[in-house]
């Protein structure tokens, strides 16, 4: 194999299929980027056999071939060379040389002949939003997934269509974010979970352009995005989605609208005082015109004051203040509203239209206030 | 004590002197910053008894007193409050209240009886340099100290005031840094070893103006910069320093003249082949008008060449890339001359005003390459 191609193309390339190398493995092969130049398109592929990423990049090829590379020592090979033609050709079965104006690398390379492709999806059926727009549906629910593996299903987001709304959701057992967005065409319904982790880097690499669009499509077990030059297909999560539904409520005894810029920054100071681990809630108690913010630790303790405008009872409850700002950092409106029904009720942060929403447990605080 | 001043003003000063504060102490009060609005200023000082700061803000003065806070709470909070002006009084023995706007900080305090302020030093005489001057001479010197303290001296660098020149020596066993510059007066002779750590602080503290000017005076035992509100104060070390004059030798067998920039960025890449630790030296093959570079490792081997000017004999020679990289990369100049005995004898990359000399050791490579 012999191929030349722009530094600058190789970087993009080698970046956005990075993301599908796994950190740590046991097969050497996965942890290569196979570049594919045994047709007409020069092909860069990496899969960990859960997330599969290949994308083309423009360049010539000079003698076809297949050559499968060390990931990370290539990306940082290409990424330190200097700004022109990169030629990579196989030197010997195992060796590959790697050329840009007088610099000359010499490293291992493999066959290629053990590395699994991406697996070929029949597409029937896709929807298509933009690139900004699932970046944003991405950025506005992935922090409510849950980190570790004990509950499988937690660690995905539910992806759900219904005629024209895709509906995304997370949760994690303390709270849940929806968001739902209108798509052009209405569809068949369709229910999958989406691993959380395919979701952080396709949020990586798509630019998030308004103009931009991403074709996302179905089978079985795979979910497929397709962008720009490059496909990325991931497994789903076996199995059914929580029933949220249940839990949702549109009753409330009180009612809030806030600054959401006010309200974050006093709660963000609050955690000031909290050191990590440490569960001390954030008591917030709601009153006519104004909603004080109280939390106290060993460090010291703390009280804000924040104008509102409130409908219904008065109310004093606590929470991890954690939650509220997870939720708050990725709602874009100046003002939200917040709906309580009690103490110890869930409180719903959500837009009118419903374009989200978020739900957030109180903690109990009457040992601790 | 009540004081009344502005939260930019608060967080700079904060920031300043946040730097003499020792990241781990037995003694609380060595945390701590010193609010001292006894009399007609505001300073805030920190003192870990090898380096104290102190700095003056500009605020109003309600009632004097002086009260020492935790470092690390206060200015987590400063930096965190409104943009408005903030109050800090004395509560009580040992609380402090902070106000900003509508938000309340309470948090522990302490008397400031135990705090240890800055030693009174008596300024004779002094030398002038700007904040440039100083924070670029810190820069091109600091990374050839050693980091472990097995021989003191090391840790340091010396500053030698020869009549109008101040030369900056700081060595490793490996390599040797020299900066003189020409100070606009002359002065007695001096010879002093100051702490890196005191400069690494320093020079993350000035601004690096070309007007502002910063003095440095001496006593038996310290070191004093003061320079805009704020004096830093640093224990030397004592001792006498390493005789390097006898190191030095202006003979050469071979001179190369070469692009900085392309030196640069070959040993940079080539670099990528070694792990950490792993002691792979770059050969250096200097020939009449080009010079190749090439380094070998288990990942594989790169070489590059490079256009230079050579005065002398062909010379193969072998370093720790490392320390050209660290050389190379606070040279200022375009084009640099790097002038070599033999393969066994140290290379010299210096100007011809010798403003600049950095001496490296060659590494044996025989055995390796």
């Amino acid at each position: 194999m012999k191929i030349v191609c722009t530094k600058s193309n190789l970087v993009k390339g080698v970046g956005i299929v990075s993301k599908a190398v796994p950190s740590k493995t046991t097969m050497p092969i996965l942890e290569c980027i196979l570049i594919d130049a045994s047709a007409e398109e020069i092909k860069l592929t990496a899969n960990d056999m859960e997330l599969g990423i290949e994308t083309r990049i423009e360049g010539e090829i000079i003698e076809r071939g297949i050559i499968a590379l060390n990931a990370k020592i290539f990306s940082e090979i290409v990424r330190k060379l200097p700004d022109n033609d990169v030629v990579i050709e196989t030197e010997s079965d195992n060796q590959a040389l790697i050329t840009c104006e007088k610099a000359k690398f010499n490293i291992a390379a493999q066959s290629g002949d053990d590395f699994s492709y991406l697996p070929v999806i029949e597409k029937d059926d896709f929807i298509t939003v933009t690139e900004f727009t699932l970046k944003e549906v991405i950025r506005q629910t992935i922090f409510s997934i849950a980190d570790n593996d004990t509950n499988k299903m937690m660690t995905g987001e539910l992806f759900e269509i219904e005629e024209n709304i895709l509906k995304v959701v997370s949760l994690d057992g303390h709270r849940i974010s929806i968001r739902k967005i209108e798509l052009k065409d209405s569809y068949d319904s369709k229910k999958v979970i989406v691993p959380g982790k395919t979701l952080q880097e396709i949020s990586k690499i798509i630019g998030g352009e308004a103009e931009a669009e991403v074709d996302i499509s179905f089978t079985k077990n795979h979910i497929v995005f397709e962008f720009d030059k490059t496909v990325v297909v991931s497994r789903l999560i076996e199995g059914e989605y929580f029933k949220i539904d249940q839990m949702l409520s549109s009753d409330y005894e009180t009612k809030v609208k806030i600054n959401k810029r006010e309200l974050l920054d006093c709660i963000d100071r609050a955690t000031l005082l909290i050191k990590e681990g440490d569960k001390k809630p954030i008591i917030i108690d709601i009153r006519d015109d104004s909603m004080e913010l109280k939390i106290k630790s060993q460090i010291g303790s703390m009280d804000e004051e924040i104008f509102i405008a409130k409908e219904g009872k008065d109310l004093l409850i606590g929470f991890n203040p954690k939650f509220l700002i997870d939720a708050l950092r990725v709602i874009d409106d100046e003002e939200v509203e917040l709906y309580f029904m009690n103490a110890k009720a869930p409180c719903f942060i959500k837009d009118e239209a419903q374009s989200y929403i978020y739900l957030i447990l109180p903690v109990n605080f009457s040992a601790v206030a």
